[in-house]
């Protein structure tokens, strides 16, 4: 189904590289579970370790946003961008993370809206009011 | 600019149901600035009233999430539909409402993210892992 | 599949809100169909009832424009946003309003052309023609 | 601003294949305004031939279609692919074929409408029914 | 599972204008095999002729590019507007045309990266250097 | 314009990692330009780093992907995904890399093309051919 094969944890095994990304996503996540992203991107050993990497800075380390916000934000990224495999992996996450229903509710009322007045600004193609704009 | 004359007060004040909502808008804003994007929506009445009495309820009411979460999901929807003026009114709303600046470079980098990730699964067409999928 | 489980008609009847929304769909509908996308949102009530009210006063009331060409415009931004289930269903309800082969083929045949214009003009970045700007 | 020059009429007079583009858009259009799209696309004279031949088939040859609704249809997609250019000359071509002001609301609220749902069928990930599946 | 019947060549043979473009396209391809969307296009005559016509031209016709970089451009094009069909068929095909593993995780480190600055970029609302600006 | 403050050289000097990224810019591309895009991102050092250093490995290291071609790929996504910034600055590096007037239109040319069959398949829903599927 994918474009590339996935590749299974014998084949992760005998490529140190791909070993090494597979072994610290286990060890970071706690877990011994390595989704299909990472099973499709070990094909390209190279963007596997920098993505991995950058995810973990950007996704995993402490910071300004907790980590159920910034799953929030990466879901509705993915929805507008319309990627299945992406609102899938990023709801369980963010469920995992501590989402209830009721956040979900509410998140998900704010991207139909979002949605919906983006479309009609485009569409009046509206000017950007002064007030909006910073002074640099 | 816009495909649509903006409304000024003096129109607005001529039409009662523009009337309505722009004094709901400035008090429940308590700020006597309305942005261009009702002016612009004053054309059709309806959806005005529509429009706002719907954002007042899913941007405005006490909810799970709080108000800058909400700005930040908005925002990012905004940014993938490439909308600029939507982009610049709630980055506006979200500083107003406290945003940091490290938090904002902290949801930028989600976003970008995001995009990087949502290209390559799209890519790769990656079937969703069945510990992704809910049990219905 | 979903994200969410779709409510069964036994857990919409015990629920007042869920109830009353799916009754009136049925109702205006004239047909005990309720699909998928009521079911999913139904997990959601308080949005389910916004969304609904505002799909019948949007879609449904009588207008300057008739319900096949509303259908029409709906396909058009479903497909634009890469939406498979708003597709199927608005494509099947245009059929259900009479949409004929011929029709259809011509509209294929104007999204793929706007789709093609789109791309050209981003591509090349084209200036707005002053004839086309509105005096406001 | 163009990432291309836009020929003056000068230089489309001295390019054959660029001149008969030209000529014939003035003489279909009965008006001597040549837009900056075909200005931009002189520079690729078989593009140029090649899109106005099948715009003029597409939009300008009778068919199931009226003009109005095929140009409602192309700015829903312009909308959706977020291209100013295109919004802004194809609502001008829009309110040239008679569309009233009433009309262009109407527009905008089925736009609106579609694109929040598509947002939150997309974040539902919701299975086609069954029923809006055409037997093949 | 489309919203039109799929063609068979016995439907097609029956039709002449459908039988000279799969005719044509087996042809072109020296291969027998004519895939979905030209079945599925075959509902629309007009279309099917036009768009098989531009094809041709465009992919197929001796230029500047060579047929994988234009199969490159194309994928890009199709993952950004997240077409799985179109993704898997100009995957395949650039594959048939020589593209080795290298190439595509190069390809899709690419799109990649340009998905990120993109959101970067739109995000942040910069303007453009005049430096990038021609003059005209 | 932008919704953060652009740097300064003078700003960007009195920060350790901003001065750094900027140097190794300069360097790198043996030109005293800094565009506005790393001028922006400055406001959040990490991410400028992080961005900075992908960028050079994938647009900039040796690899079987010419710079020409990746920046073909890179500006594809960038049309699609509408963002002017990026269209234009791309566009001037493609150029900057040697590409001619005639190759420009060739591009454009699959862009179009790939936008209209994507928008015609995404109408249609075809299902993927098995031929396209690799086995796994």
């Amino acid at each position: 189904m994918a474009t590339v094969k996935l590749w299974t944890d014998a084949e992760a095994e005998a490529h140190s590289k791909v070993k090494a990304v597979f072994d610290d996503i286990r060890a970071t996540r706690k877990s011994d579970f390595v989704n299909n992203f990472w099973r499709g991107l070990a094909n390209q050993p190279e963007s596997l370790e920098r993505v991995w990497n950058t995810l973990k800075a950007v996704m995993g380390a402490p910071g300004p946003l907790d980590p159920l916000t910034r799953e929030l934000i990466y879901i509705a990224v993915s929805i507008t961008n319309a990627c299945p495999y992406c609102i899938h992996s990023h709801t369980a996450a963010a469920r995992a993370k501590g989402m209830t229903d009721a956040q979900y509710s509410d998140f998900l009322a704010v991207v139909g809206m979002a949605s919906q007045t983006n479309a009609l600004v485009t569409g009046l193609q509206l000017p950007v009011d002064a007030a909006f704009l910073i002074e640099s």
